[in-house]
């Protein structure tokens, strides 16, 4: 059976209304080329693109874009050596890169914060998915048991965290990738009654500076702030599986990066 | 000698033409009030406002503001209890509150990068300052080293790195605050030739991942990322001190806060 890379697309976006303005296009590649292989990442580094030719993939699934830049702004970078050697790699193979991120967001419920939920093994805590955030009651515990727990099971060298991290939390809100601003994250405060936010990444003058505030009048909140990788990888690695299952007979792979940060 | 609210403000625009769109203005209080005594800080959190009241003074001059969004946007928070209880500390004890941040920033060279020069007692080694970069060329050291050397000198308990620890590096590009974006860091590296930038704060999808990218590809680069607050705040310390001498006949006070996040 021959499957294209428009099939895959096409499978892709299914669940979702065409959207008139998405930054999900295919960035390279015929949309007619055979699927040999497919790759899923979160971000489509040099090395993860490597990988992808290397494991005779030629279809790779991104959640971000190629170019350092959401709206896939080169024009500062045009003449840059890193730009050209990546770009160079990539048409040189013939890999066909997808970028996979306003229709997983709008999948019911949003794939990417699905995945995260996941690989928290929360699922039976869900109380409502909403559009942009998932409102989840915990058993109680600190907040620097939920620090450990998600580090152990994201496997991460560290998260950080604005608050009192022996506050004992049951009501939290979850926001994947970059939603830490403070027009969606400062309201769910008090609309659903939350002890804990918890998100990718977002400005440190928005959401930060709200709940250090909070705390400063003797109010019960804290945050914790994952990494935009962090918190969306493990969207991109169900995507893996459910592709797998939902195209037998194609080799299906995800691939991971190493965290992007370390602390000194 | 009577110096009101407004008299201050001039001076603090004087060195600077007129900007028609700033976010500088006076976010609270009367501009004809008498001025009895100033109080400088980062950001206006609820716990400086109140210890800036408790030392007596009823001017605060601060680099973010007051609610949480750079464009002063409460529409999503009129009914959030912690910026009602922010206002009404404000409101009832008549201090003055006045955003001074795009004014600074176009001072020549930059006041909130030349506080942070400063602090670091990097002055003697910078080559130029750009508009919203400073380029400087230090005695080689490890990424490691300086990381560790801008902890002390900014006496902050982590700082996040992109890259190989053990990199000696001469170049160094200087960005404070949110210049981490890839549009004025991303083309810094080659134009100047930069080993190393050490910026505030980013969107981890731009500077990082080209940062990633160039060293998959071999190339001998690196990022450390300070924090908003702890690339700016000797800035505003700085100016308590320009302030205290311009005005030797009032109380001049810089208030520093805790850091915003803890390491997990």
């Amino acid at each position: 059976m021959t499957v294209t890379v428009k099939n895959v697309i096409d499978l892709l976006m299914e669940p979702v209304e065409r959207l008139q303005n998405t930054v999900d296009t295919l960035k390279w590649g015929n949309p007619d080329m055979e699927v040999k292989g497919i790759v899923t990442a979160f971000m489509p580094t040099y090395q993860v693109i490597q990988q992808a030719i290397a494991m005779g993939a030629n279809l790779l699934i991104t959640h971000e874009g190629l170019f350092y830049s959401h709206h896939d702004n080169t024009d500062a970078i045009e003449n840059d050596l890193v730009y050209q050697e990546k770009r160079r790699l990539i048409e040189e193979s013939g890999i066909a890169i997808f970028r996979l991120h306003d229709y997983i967001h709008r999948y019911r419920p949003d794939g990417i914060t699905a995945g995260l939920i996941q690989a928290l093994e929360w699922q039976s805590y869900v109380e409502k998915h909403q559009t942009a955030a998932s409102v989840l009651s915990l058993p109680s515990m600190s907040v620097r048991e939920i620090a450990e727990y998600i580090k152990r099971r994201l496997d991460i060298s560290f998260v950080r965290v604005v608050g009192n991290v022996s506050l004992r939390c049951t009501r939290i809100g979850l926001l994947a990738g970059y939603r830490g601003g403070g027009n969606l994250s400062i309201p769910l405060f008090e609309k659903e009654k939350l002890d804990l936010i918890i998100y990718g990444e977002g400005p440190e003058w928005e959401t930060p500076e709200y709940v250090r505030d909070a705390i400063h009048q003797g109010k019960q909140k804290a945050l914790i702030v994952l990494g935009h990788s962090e918190s969306e990888e493990s969207g991109m690695k169900n995507l893996a599986d459910w592709l797998k299952s939902t195209l037998p007979y194609l080799p299906v792979f995800y691939i991971p990066e190493k965290p992007l940060f370390q602390v000194i």
